[in-house]
């Protein structure tokens, strides 16, 4: 198996995606990797492998570049480039950490859907407090959904919870603002029908107060709800933890008790820890593309690897592919 | 000032509305009020007052009925009631805690929209980290918004806003995926073109991680995405301080480390008191119809008491209708 992976991006590129890539070789040493980007920067820290080969560039897309402009224009960017390896057959796969919106472009560009997939969407893994997490999809990839881009989210979800994620049977459900039959809008009022008599274990309705408990392993959104839901979620919890904070530290009191706490307040970051659960794949291409956290450190890396090694492994996007293929369209329209 | 109150509404029927009215009488000299509900259980914690009346029934709303079928059924319920009292004239305003949906039929049917506007829109004040709070809406009453119906609720929002929380040239935003203009799906596109040209300090989009800071003292969504968001924050803040009273109560040094720290998380709670807050308004009827939260105490009846008080006193439906009909629709589509 050979990954591409883009090791310009991110915020703590290239020193995190390269000690990630380091720690993979030990890990799973039938993976071979294609680093793109800058060799001058790259080299320097990195050992002499037999299993490592390097793409050289110096153009990079920036994380608050347009993302369909750059990756027309800047055609040599590393993420481009990690993207053309995958669509050329070098790898099986690519990583990149780096601007969101341009890795989907360039996806959809270089490496082109899935065959019966109209949309492709953002699959981010959320932490949950039982630290089980569920999988949300789509978080921002296509902001104008129809009904059918919700059933293919949802089986394609469905399929990597499964074979990714290693849940029996998981439950999807649908994000909606009641749990009833009959609620929601025009949209998820439409998609419910579909859901329910989709080859899937749908649960019906849920209602995003309930997301954090765990109520589902997977969660259908459009993708504009979608990234609402999960901006909401990390800005309240960033919120509340920082005026945690600043009452903890308001009174000499206040900072001993604090200090007693700090090993109970390690586990609760702890289990809001993003780098634990991988990157967010991007479902609905030709090739596994897995967006790494922006700001990922090494054993985020290294989790994303073992995220697209598995998705690599277990043939996910065959199954997706055959699976949507015996829909019967007609039946469920 | 007459103001309705349905006291059968709300998990501390008829005590808490009851206890409310009752403070209220104190505050408030000018406003006579009517109890709508079962006599048996309002006299005998009833004083004596000549600016309190009595409309009997025993029929009421239940939190999980159907509010349509609910309102069309229960002809005799004591909101439904409480809205017929508006719309003959016998009062100024109402004010319920139960069943928001049924609230908004009752108001729909009885009361009716004002002249003008297309939906009716639910907006709560939602409290922020500076504890000055902001005005939602819609938070749930239209599901499927067109571009024009997030004009109206930006112009009754802002009216509000600035006469009822006296808040001068209120910020409003829209909610969406991005800050930049161009951002979001169809309708926020199409929203944003039109609140620009609309005569309020319009500060363009605004993301949902950015809500509880305060970044807008107006924010505009559809009601599908509104009440997402209003639902993921409510569920991340309660899963949150579940979490850290379960770590806090851990083990003896947590809990030692808790009792030192409980001015300080009680800080927090306040913070997050919605019955400081008032209720939720549905703007867009004909006359003020103000739900109350389900769990209100006397204190957040009191509190809406207060805001219906303002939002008559100042004749905030009055500015609205004549916004609304002073806008050159055909120049701004």
């Amino acid at each position: 198996m050979k990954i591409a992976i883009d090791v310009m991006g991110g915020d703590n590129a290239p020193e995190a995606p390269i000690a990630g890539v380091m720690a993979a070789l030990e890990v799973f040493p039938h993976i071979e990797f294609i680093l793109v980007g800058n060799e001058k920067k790259i080299t320097p820290n990195l050992p002499k492998s037999e299993r490592i080969s390097i793409i050289h560039t110096e153009e990079i897309i920036e994380p608050d570049d347009e993302p369909v402009k750059a990756v027309r224009r800047k055609k040599n960017a590393s993420m481009v480039l990690a993207a053309t390896a995958v669509k050329e057959g070098k790898a099986d796969a690519c990583i990149s950490a780096g601007n969101t919106g341009a890795l989907m472009a360039a996806g959809l560009f270089k490496v082109g859907r899935l065959s019966g997939i109209d949309r492709p969407a953002l699959a981010p893994t959320l932490p949950t407090m039982d630290g089980k997490g569920f999988l949300l999809l789509d978080a921002g990839a296509n902001m104008d959904a129809k009904p059918m881009h919700l059933l293919h989210y949802a089986i394609m979800g469905s399929i990597y919870a499964e074979r990714v994620r290693k849940i029996p049977s998981p439950r999807v459900g649908l994000l909606n603002v009641g749990t009833e039959e009959g609620k929601g809008n025009e949209l998820t009022k439409q998609a419910f029908h579909l859901l329910k008599k989709a080859p899937m274990n749908f649960i019906g309705n849920i209602e995003s107060r309930d997301l954090l408990e765990g109520i589902a392993d997977v969660v259908v959104a459009d993708g504009f709800s979608g990234n609402l839901v999960l901006k909401t979620a990390e800005g309240t919890a960033s919120s509340l933890l920082s005026l945690l904070k600043s009452e903890l530290t308001s009174s000499f009191w206040a900072k001993v008790a604090a200090a007693m706490l700090k090993p109970r307040l390690a586990g609760i970051k702890k289990k809001a820890d993003y780098s634990e659960y991988g990157g967010a794949a991007l479902f609905g291409l030709q090739a596994p593309i897995i967006k790494a956290h922006g700001s990922s450190n090494a054993n985020a890396i290294l989790n994303a690897i073992r995220q697209t090694n598995e998705i690599v492994e277990k043939d996910v996007l065959r199954q997706i592919k055959e699976i949507i293929k015996d829909l019967n369209f007609a039946e469920m329209e």
